[in-house]
């Protein structure tokens, strides 16, 4: 029967290539896992604190497991770094993206504020900015994580530079300014009134910060 | 002879006193150069990456004498914290305080903003600032540090706020600004400025950050 004889052949190919993709599947969550438990983590307790073996614990995954996946500690830091910087790039879209149309630059700060109140008290205050947080203790020394944060935080910049550009084709910014300089400010000043937001358990900086940018772009 | 008596007596009581004072002299500085090592190592790695070991390696002093003075590691970040505020109010009173008498507050700020950038150029750009480096490692969990931390940082407010109270009667900043919120604004921006001059090795940040503040508090 050779017209049958492929059937089977190709059922279990096919089966096969279910399989690796659930394997797939099961790899990406896993790593999925990792990254996620990595962020929180970090946030809470800094790099050098967040011990593989803690994020392992909190995951349920084998250590063989984690060196699967990333070669070095480092290379699991690249990771989270990326993690959060999707998480935030989306957050950047949903605030100063186009995503909601028609909305002007005060509305788009009030609607990233209040996303940020919000996802700083719903953790106590505990966590920061993953960005700040491996910037302080890593931005001096480690070359590797120096230029990614970097990236990272000029990626935020280009996404606000974008929103001032069009705010002040409108004319709700002043007409002299530069907008990613400005939005390189803002991003200067966001990370340390995160910093201040978190060691006084308090919104009020994140507004200060907020207000201070209004009144830096506002027309003369 | 009772009345010569007394003299080796009184002589030997003396010498115990000066070795007494030595003893004091060397047991300050033993203290003193853990402190400054601890400055210096905690603002290039962060805490977590800063052994005791190391520190003691770098200082030349056996394990025993770290915690005859401090009972804890964190006993002695206390003590490093305490130094770094010192050398960091002493700045403040020379860029800020009565120091300089008849200085605007555009001097002041020149004078600050050049010793900021002529101590992290002088690093390599390596070390940031040890009230943000602690903040982002400790300041989520750790009840003893973050006090301590928002208490430093209040500090510098309450400087700085001085200055700008001052310059604000002398017509330099605009009526209508509350100086110790504006004060607390600046420190919140200046820790990013920081952050992202040691992550970009360039002092462009600080001095934006400057600009920025001086925009923010120009009379109208």
């Amino acid at each position: 029967m050779p017209v049958a004889a492929p059937a089977p052949a190709r059922s279990s190919s096919a089966a096969a290539r279910r399989s690796h993709a659930e394997r797939g599947e099961a790899r990406e969550d896993t790593r999925t896992r990792l990254v996620r438990a990595g962020i929180e983590t970090v946030l809470e307790r800094g790099w050098a604190a967040s011990g593989v073996d803690t994020i392992l614990r909190a995951v349920g995954v084998p250590k063989g497991s984690f060196y699967h996946y990333f070669p070095s500690k480092d290379d699991f830091g690249y990771a989270v770094l990326e993690g959060y910087q999707a998480f935030f790039l989306k957050r950047l879209g949903r605030c100063f993206g186009g995503d909601v149309p028609g909305r002007c630059l005060r509305e788009q700060f009030d609607a990233f504020l209040a996303e940020s109140l919000d996802g700083m008290a719903r953790h106590g205050w505990r966590r920061g900015c993953l960005v700040g947080a491996l910037g302080q203790e890593l931005g001096g020394l480690h070359e590797g994580f120096r230029g990614r944060l970097l990236a990272s935080l000029d990626a935020w910049g280009e996404v606000l530079a974008r929103a001032i550009a069009a705010a002040q084709a409108r004319g709700e910014v002043r007409p002299g300014l530069d907008p990613r300089q400005t939005a390189r400010g803002f991003w200067a000043a966001w990370e340390g009134a995160v910093l201040r937001a978190r060691l006084a358990r308090d919104g009020g900086p994140l507004e200060a910060a907020v207000a201070d940018f209004r009144r830096l772009v506002a027309p003369d």
